[in-house]
């Protein structure tokens, strides 16, 4: 926290409000936090969180990783400011992450989403498309479960590198109640969407933890369709 | 430790004493370390000491976790002053833990217990109602027995949200030898409970010790009624 | 990085330029990181790269750790340059690593190499000559792979005591794409290569995590020819 | 190593030399390592050096950690001197680690070691009586073995509370080349011997990383006798 200070300006060379800057280091602190459970290793992951200037609300931008850095290294001036469709809003900016067009997805999906991040922990190589069903923990809570009775169906979807591919499949479904929390791509890694930021970790943490917890040491739920 | 002395006031307003500050600390370091090995996931977890001024005393009040925040940002000043019952001190101060009636039971049936510590370590998820026999293993005598070779019977309860349907479960079994170490919630995580916070944490880590120990590599023995 | 100014020297004496100093002082912090994950057990596991003064370059000289000290605990200063066949350029200097070889021979045949990275990961023990086929993960990308759909052959060679017969085994193989990336040897270890440092350790870190998949949950690929 | 000066006298009231000051702090820095690895759980394990001013080695005299402490908190003033009986040599002095008896027994046999460092990692947790065979793994050479190709029969003891029937079964075997390099009590913990701090350190994280490593993946080798 106490580098913010120093970032005058996101990648894309707009002035970073205090605001801003506090919750882009946030963002810093999870993905260090992250890098030391080994899970956002070499380039992969990304994180961004939407803006609330005027201006950036009527564009619908988003602050979001660049492409190619380590994220144990990111610093508020390793953000891009792009567009509603994932494009930065200068053009010499840097290449952002090549998943944005998945934010910029759930930005224009659900207003509420103010934070998304996702990272390739290893504890997700056991997910399985169409869903894997979280049940019987108290940590479902944390998810928005009333009960560790409920379940919740974490919903897996195949990888695919064409954006605008995935971007079709998953949209439609984005209706679900347990997508607003988060979903996964085989074998790739796990979205996590938030009122802020704090709540996004706060989805991803717990996810990490059932999906450890069931495989460890519980009868994995059989996949339902 | 270095930062103990510039919280003055709990979160239902008392003062805190230098005492108290001090203690605070170790519960505060305490749930860091357990933040380290991914025990206090999301906003999971919860610690609390008994008090000692005279006032204190004579309303069986203790300093508990307010919930609602990560446990790895806690501090001195993120304690709530509760009575006996578990009910803030104050009418403005913020919610306590959801298990508050948990650790009232405990320091209301155990005029010795000063601390307790609960955490949701992935080594709990092998825990089944009605008990995880520990045996064989030198740690064991960290938890009080004379020699490896007595058996420690951890007690599992199934799970509840009705906390007053867990104080009716559990309370009977207090006067158990075993359940004035701790005990464990299937599916949900572990109490522990000291004459001071350095005996809970201890006891704490060895379980987790022993439970980590006889699942990895031991032939788990048969839970017995 | 802070620390990095006070090298003057490397282990063989030679002044250190300012990039060397930098560039080994990420060496240096990789160790640190692979120590974290306790990937460099004991004194193993050897690092180094490639100097571009022109004298170095007529030599084929490059810096590399010296033998016998714990990985965690070294510094820019702790390197020695050696020349194109790995002999010390001072004949008064501590002992190179024992796979200084590998390193001159991997130098020598890859003009692009510009560093080398070898660790003992526990991720690389379920590694079997020939080859450990990588396949059907995102990750793969960060190999160079244009897809998740494409599949990584890491090579896989028995271990040897003997440098000079595990030059003749690679040396040949060195032409497979897979080879410029890096390859394993058996209950030993891994060795990364890379256009500069980050690249090599990024590649080592994909590695390390793709393996920890594919064997925590994966039906393992059959080892091919 | 910053904090080393401070610590003007041991736990016996004698002063430390600045060769025991740094020394001692040695073994806190690898108290505290352990611990990051779980190794060190509740009050266990325990570290001792000879030392060796001319007074304590007509003793037969070494420093050893006190009993009690969580060894993750232990600094150069929480060790005794004890006699070569293991009797702390002040009559004050607090009580010394329970099995102070055992370091005595490996002082007074093998005049070249110097140090003895003892730890409780999971890793250990597999270790059956009479014996453990480590073997084909690179890292042996860090045991003293010549190539990986040879074997190392790591001696496990069955656990006994009684330190002086545990010295009875032990002390006949330490001729054996294996037993210079440690041994292990079955469900209890690892105790390695070194020529210095460093040395006996070494050992420990490689006999941890070759269990870890034909634990997680090898066929294990069958015990023999």
């Amino acid at each position: 926290m106490k580098t913010v200070w120093k970032y005058k300006r996101d990648a894309t060379f707009f002035p970073l409000s205090a605001w801003e800057r506090v919750n882009l280091s946030k963002l810093c602190a999870l993905a260090r936090r992250l890098d030391a459970r080994l899970a956002i290793p070499a380039t992969s992951s990304n994180f961004s969180m939407r803006t609330r200037t005027d201006i950036d609300v009527d564009l619908g931008a988003f602050l979001i990783t660049r492409s190619g850095l380590h994220k144990r290294l990111i610093t508020p001036g390793h953000f891009l400011r792009v567009d509603v469709a994932g494009s930065p809003l200068h053009p010499l900016a840097p290449k952002p992450s090549d998943e944005t067009l998945l934010h910029a997805m759930i930005y224009a999906k659900f207003p509420s989403a103010k934070a998304v991040v996702h990272c390739h922990a290893p504890e997700l190589e056991k997910c399985r498309a169409p869903v894997f069903v979280l049940e019987g923990h108290e940590l479902l809570k944390a998810l928005g479960l009333r009960t560790h009775q409920e379940s919740f169906p974490l919903a897996v979807f195949p990888n695919n590198q064409d954006m605008g591919a995935l971007v079709k499949l998953i949209e439609p479904r984005l209706g679900e109640a347990a997508l607003k929390v988060g979903f996964v791509l085989e074998k790739h890694g796990l979205y996590c969407i938030g009122a802020d930021i704090d709540q996004a970790a706060m989805r991803l943490e717990a996810l990490l933890h059932l999906l450890a917890a069931q495989g460890a040491s519980w009868v994995a739920p059989k996949n339902k369709k």
